[in-house]
């Protein structure tokens, strides 16, 4: 008799979960002495609310009717359930607002041994515009990957509008821009050129990928980058700056970030550990009051294994 | 624009959130202290899965499709998908096996401020058989408790197969019986005389669900609670035979129950903070071995309710 789990989900045992459970501890440890208050929402939450937030994060995910024939959805991420907690319970209150929350979300991604349920644990800073959000983010998160144990981590930064403009600039098509930043997010830069080339467009857009790196980066970026040259300033006076790559063709694959956009390495395995980025109009499509905000959300379980790879690294 | 959660279920705020986390830690330090080590399963299992530990413990709860058309359905406790990973995973090791659990599950009840979504948390005792088996863990919840800074709990103990064999000793048809537990689960005595009379069964089935108290009411059944006194026995030598009240009334509506029945009560607040049983023949339905096993869920919001309303009183 075999009775497995539905793909992409998994049992955890006691000697793992013990790992978790202390990671966990480790990262909510600084999240919260930061400012950073736990909140919980629902897994399940209308899927109108989730398509208010992204219309991507809905649909094809986890769906299901309850008795008064509503379609309900388990929730793809915590952004946007706080996003609508902040629109509803916090309506009067003054902004900032610092939350944090460890709790699984769920995508139907496919292929072998992609997990589709996944423990995210993040931070959401609401009410702080611009750099100043994002430096604070960004730091927060490296120190609490190394108080983890973490000490080769790195954040990649980005412009999540920066290729959509110049796409937009050069009226390209809607239907190729999706696929040119499909392609981008799937780094694919042979698509890419493919596409650049077909479409006339200038040899820029071939080159902004290729800038990745320390802040030098940015100055050889002839682009509009002035708003990651002071998050640049201030991720210096944090005294965090050595762990930034400047990643110019850093794409994310949801719809609502507006400004900078982060994805988290270690170089001891070949996967992100996390992302996230400004996202300044999601909270406005909540209630009356638009609120700038920023976050970052870790993938616990990567994270648990690039401990455990840099610790035999050691 | 209002953005509700779907019925049963909310958020929680951060205030809130970090005594619910106190209250776990405390709850898991005292459970992994004693041996029980946490184990993590998918909110998603195949529906098949959970009928086969008990037929209504899926069907009527959320259900979906996957891509390949299986039924997935959201667990409603933990212990049948912990009876799944004993078999699955510790097929070939040897008992007992002491494991506690952290974890939402999801029941489709109704009616206003009925949770629909609620945080588990519990102990599965598997491989240790009869009275032992079940002092451990009625013990180890009321030091749990008290752990998490409660003292007026009580744990009610029944025995869950002795008025189901009543009523099948005196040829109570499929139905009645049905109906009668249903309504003995309830609480209903008015019902159960009703349908006593009119079936014209003796007068125990009727004075049985009023015997509930201390000890004396194992003395005063005249029907065999053999295993009770014993179990009573090894409560008084762990010390906590004082925090017991028995209850031969006590039926769960979990199917799966085979012997003792637990109610976890605290007089401070008007429902029951968890409960559990001995379920002897569920591992058995997942795998090659049949392990005798017992366990109490608590739902750890309602303890904390309760904790509230003690500090209130003292």
């Amino acid at each position: 008799m075999i009775h497995p789990t539905p793909p992409g989900t998994r049992d955890v045992l006691p000697e793992e979960m013990r790992e978790l459970r202390a990671l966990t501890d480790r990262l909510r440890s600084a999240f919260e002495v930061a400012g950073f208050g736990e909140v919980w929402t629902p897994a399940l939450e209308y899927e109108e609310v989730l398509q208010t937030g992204d219309e991507r994060a809905a649909g094809a995910p986890y769906r299901l009717f309850d008795e008064h024939g509503e379609v309900l959805a388990l929730r793809s991420d915590m952004t946007i359930p706080i996003a609508r907690v902040v629109a509803t319970r916090y309506g009067e209150a003054q902004p900032p607002f610092r939350l944090c929350y460890f709790a699984h979300a769920y995508r139907e991604a496919r292929g072998a041994g992609v997990q589709r349920e996944f423990l995210q644990g993040g931070i959401e800073l609401i009410g702080v515009p611009g750099p100043a959000g994002e430096a604070e983010v960004v730091a927060l998160v490296i120190a609490a990957l190394a108080d983890a144990g973490l000490d080769r981590h790195r954040v990649g930064i980005g412009d999540g509008s920066l290729y959509r403009t110049l796409l937009r600039q050069h009226d390209v098509a809607e239907e190729d821009q999706h696929a040119m930043l499909e392609a981008l997010s799937r780094r694919d830069l042979v698509e890419l050129a493919r596409m650049v080339d077909r479409l006339g467009l200038p040899e820029l857009l071939m080159r902004l990928p290729e800038l990745r790196g320390g802040p030098e980066v940015l100055e050889r970026a002839d682009h509009k980058v002035g708003t990651l040259r002071e998050l640049h300033g201030l991720l210096e006076a944090r005294g965090v700056a050595d762990r930034v790559i400047y990643d110019l063709g850093l794409v994310r694959e949801l719809g609502y970030y507006t400004g900078a956009v982060f994805e988290v390495y270690d170089p001891a395995v070949g996967f992100a550990l996390g992302g996230g980025g400004r996202y300044d109009e999601l909270i406005g499509r909540f209630g009356q009051r638009a609120l700038p905000a920023c976050g970052i959300a870790l993938d616990v379980q990567r994270v648990h294994i690039a401990q455990m790879a840099e610790e035999r690294l050691r």
